[in-house]
């Protein structure tokens, strides 16, 4: 299936080094514009100008494009290490901090906004958001402080994480969407640092 | 279009007493089901057993027939003046009490996930959620306790509000899920007390 990099500019194209990243951007549209349920592995494959089965030859299942089209603007594991870095005192804002830059900072936000589309709607979305915010990012830093009920903290600390996203990116309540990232450090910060490690 | 009240059993029925609620019960289950987007008026009508032009009579568009069918477990006016009734230093704990009480005990969560679900795909949802959430009970709430920066303390508590939906009702976080409402209450409150009459 792998072609010789000298595709014809006509037709289906055979599996060139480009074919995968193709396949790849074409899938991050559709996820943004229709969320997961909506989007067709046959409409995706149509974009991208190939085959239906080279898209399941690369990818296996939709799920599985799903999974590898969202670009995050961050590694969670990187994340963490990062937060754990600093003072245990300050873990709130930095954390606040992080998410805010990276969705801000972000030139294609429609990766982030096609999850929380999809994770609305879909049960398979719905888990990703899940085990990336909760398990992957939040779970192990209210571990790695010491805190008890940790499992109740972090799930705390995602819906407070959750709900900014949902507020600022999707619903953009006014004051919310044009806040500035350090106001919001500001606000919400704190709720992160006592949700984490301080009293509940 | 109107009827008797003593339409035939079979086939499409005329606009009996009984016909609205009928259409409203079918749009519920449709729009819990699908969200917004992908509910057509075609389907609820064939769920109600009547024509769509009886729908379109009733309820003029899908817009209105989708703000008709949520029917909220409480009344945002009344929510705000109980609220305000009470003393203003335990008003962030009274607010996650209410809303967790009326949506953990309402017998058919349908219609508050459907509006959560389809906020996240339709912008006319989204308004809806902002409309209901911010506009109608955060912000007279933070306008009514005297706070500077209402619209900004309001925004706040909405994201910690709509996530904690997200997190208990949709995403389903476990020990969220699971939590009883006073843990929450004694966890969150803090969190929207400051958010609306605190320092930030």
């Amino acid at each position: 299936m792998r072609g010789t990099g000298q595709g014809s500019r006509t037709g289906r194209r055979p599996g060139t080094g480009d074919t995968r990243a193709d396949i790849l951007r074409a899938a991050r549209r559709r996820f943004a514009d229709l969320g997961f349920d909506r989007t067709t592995i046959r409409a995706i494959a149509a974009d991208a100008a190939v085959d239906p089965a080279l898209v399941m030859h690369y990818f296996g299942s939709k799920r599985e494009l799903f999974a590898a089209s969202v670009e995050l603007p961050f590694e969670p594991g990187a994340v963490v290490t990062a937060l754990l870095e600093g003072h245990h005192d300050d873990l709130g804002r930095r954390l606040v901090r992080v998410f805010l830059t990276a969705w801000d900072s972000s030139k294609d936000p429609g990766p982030m906004l096609a999850l929380l589309r999809s994770a609305a709607a879909d049960d398979g979305a719905a888990d990703m958001v899940r085990d990336l915010l909760y398990a992957r990012i939040l779970r192990p830093v209210a571990e790695a402080v010491g805190s008890s009920d940790a499992d109740f903290r972090a799930s705390l600390a995602a819906t407070q994480m959750s709900g900014l996203a949902i507020g600022r990116y999707l619903l953009r309540i006014p004051p919310l969407a044009s806040a500035p990232v350090e106001d919001l450090v500001a606000a919400i910060g704190p709720t992160m640092q006592r949700y984490l490690v301080g009293d509940l």
